[in-house]
């Protein structure tokens, strides 16, 4: 697996294989890889002749006060996990080529910004908007693949490359998950072992919470008791314990198995901030 | 010259001419077309295989109070002057296929877009960055040609391209002129036959001003000499004549002929809104 630092030498490569017809697929991360990013780079290998991963730290998509400096990064271990996970090529461009000086341009959506983690992390999805418009157009693949986990970002995603005419597919890949249920999260590694032995709590509370709206609970009710549940395993505060509709991510106050529905929740423990999502059906 | 509607039967067009080598470039417009336009084409003849216009009069980026409702709309004389200016397709999509129920995202050029017509024309060029992102994206063109009369336009579309990692090179064509200067513009014929006969003069200041300004001239005391003159024409008021950098549009105060530099206009007259600019170079 090579890896490539310019746009330039990512299209050069692309525009190779589909010269040739062959299929691409497009897996972008942060880094500091686990299980859950590797099943991205297999699904692309289901859906593709080809996969790129690309690590990239993006520095707008980071609040002020957020893990930008600290965020985990090894590029030779992700280098190697990827190599070993079928990818076929690594674009890792440093911050100066993905944004030159003059660099001026910002993408927003709305609406779906303004909720969840939106409302606690302003800004933060015109920061992934802005990197993922621009590495879908370097790109041009012919397919990118992005983890359910963050089931909003994906929600953003999918209606700024509807809206901006992107000619990429975008495919959500399922949630992969500890024995506990715990969301597989490069944050995670931030929890102390104290932390990681209640971090399933979130997982748990969400579940029993869908499964008695499902049975015809009343939701606020179950919201509470959820949010009850985090905070007696001993996280330290709760962002949202919400329901919403997986597409509009408008909110529910009367569940209906008709509309796709899903309950999400964000909590913070530690130095952690754990999110998780789940879809609400009989 | 066939006419398509959709972007899946644009896209299957150009998909068709790439497959078989063919270089395309694209040329969009607003329609009412002038012979500014057409030498759009033939400029995307010289640099293409295959020339595709688009007619689209942007909703997004008219103000409240501007011209929207009665902008000019022949699309039959269009399409005709199309056709034989060598345009091998048109793309004319509604509105409903350009912004469909749930559209939400907006593309922001910031800096450039504050100044001269920009700060006029609050919210301008951000619709003119939304709608040109999306014409470029589907149509996939190798190259597109604008006009250098909307010069901040055109430093708009190529900074968010090169942002954005639009893949598609951007080309301006000169601005074509009537005998007395006036820049060629669709918003021409608001104006009335006494208004015609003054309108050349706002070239005519500018272009005065440009040469003095090379020639060692005060740039405050020709600047203002042309305001003076476009007034004195019969202009009803000056929205701005300003000296800028050509890439930048950063204000100059001092000429270096080092530096590309353009002098810039905008002024009312009638119901018209005219803009003109041009290099200031010895």
């Amino acid at each position: 697996m090579d890896i490539v630092r310019s746009v330039a030498d990512l299209r050069a490569r692309v525009r190779g294989w589909h010269a040739r017809g062959e299929r691409v697929a497009l897996t972008p991360t942060m880094g500091a890889l686990h299980d859950g990013h590797l099943s991205l780079v297999a699904l692309g290998q289901h859906n593709a002749d080809r996969v790129v991963a690309t690590i990239f730290v993006n520095p707008t998509q980071f609040g002020a006060n957020e893990d930008l400096d600290g965020y985990p990064r090894n590029e030779a271990r992700d280098a190697d996990l990827l190599s070993r996970g079928g990818c076929d090529l690594l674009f890792a461009p440093a911050v100066g080529e993905m944004y030159p000086p003059g660099f001026s341009t910002r993408v927003i959506v709305d609406g779906l910004t303004d909720v969840l983690c939106g409302a606690v992390r302003p800004g933060h999805f015109d920061g992934v908007a802005q990197v993922v418009t621009k590495l879908l157009n370097q790109a041009q693949a012919d397919v990118a693949i992005f983890g359910e986990k963050d089931w909003q970002q994906l929600a953003v995603i999918r209606r700024l490359t509807r809206d901006l005419d992107i000619p990429t597919e975008i495919l959500g890949a399922p949630i992969l998950r500890e024995p506990d249920g715990l969301a597989m999260s490069s944050r995670n590694r931030y929890l102390t072992a104290d932390e990681r032995a209640v971090a399933g709590t979130l997982n748990q509370a969400l579940r029993e919470a869908a499964q008695r709206i499902v049975a015809g609970q009343d939701i606020p009710s179950e919201l509470a008791a959820a949010r009850a549940a985090i905070l007696g395993a001993g996280f330290a505060s709760i962002d949202y314990v919400e329901l919403r509709e997986a597409d509009t991510l408008a909110e529910v106050v009367r569940f209906d198995p008709t509309v796709p529905t899903r309950i999400f929740g964000a909590a913070r423990l530690g130095r952690a901030r754990l999110i998780d999502n789940m879809p609400v059906e009989g």
